[in-house]
């Protein structure tokens, strides 16, 4: 079992130039409340399964497990509820941490998010100049909720 | 993935004799619908995460991993809902195929059911003298319902 505590941001523009070696991931959702969410992800030629607790502040506590590629993909299918979510994945060193950029497509296509994973909540860290609002703490930049309300559908974004 | 083909009967009496070795189960629900069952097993010393989807005839698609102990032991106090299931699964052979009986305990004491697993739904087996009604397709009895409706709170038994 791990405590996860992230911090996630919008871009303010696109640092293309370190966009590279992206992994595409398509993952869906068996479970998908606000006190438990069962996921299941393709990522490039791997697959997990993950649970994941309450988000309490930044944490919220995650289990998860390698399974199978075809099982992962039959899962998808069976089990969860579509849209599906689909985005590029790329990882972008900077001043000694490690930030993750999500470059949705699909039903979000256009929205991109930055997250960087810390030790404590208060871990002090640098951000590049790419990097826009914390969304952290807004829901509606959830995965899980990303799913219900796509962001193609968003009014303001 | 496995296609599971299961049929469950009641016993007409316990065959105390053959009733060894058996390994106490725990086992919670993070999602028990009808359409995707997500659970949580102990079974002694091992544990696993399981899931299974929608009942057609006895057969079943069910995908299973084994998580460490102690991920299971959290994964049920977190997120499962209570009560939980807890029975003692007994192995006997009987004519060239194995019977499981499981007895229950906590909120289900007082039953017992055996089953018998099969390559297909029309496969041929020998009842042993101990089995009694079968009632594979009557839900009353799967572990899912029995969370909601324990045995102990029947009427009619």
């Amino acid at each position: 079992m791990a405590i996860e505590i992230e911090k996630k941001f919008l871009l303010k523009y696109l640092p293309s130039s370190l966009l590279t070696n992206g992994i595409l991931i398509r993952q869906g959702y068996m479970v998908n409340e606000k006190e438990r969410v069962v996921r299941i992800r393709l990522a490039g030629d791997k697959a997990f399964l993950t649970i994941k607790g309450i988000t309490c502040n930044a944490a919220r506590k995650e289990y998860e497990y390698p399974v199978p590629q075809q099982d992962a993909k039959e899962m998808l299918q069976l089990f969860c509820k579509e849209p599906l979510i689909e985005k590029t994945r790329y990882h972008v060193e900077f001043k000694g941490f490690e930030w993750v950029i999500d470059q949705f497509s699909g039903d979000n296509q256009g929205l991109v998010v930055a997250e960087i994973e810390l030790d404590s909540v208060d871990q002090v860290f640098e951000k590049p100049d790419w990097i826009g609002k914390e969304v952290t703490h807004d829901s509606g930049y959830f995965n899980s909720n990303l799913i219900k309300n796509p962001y193609s559908t968003w009014q303001i974004k």
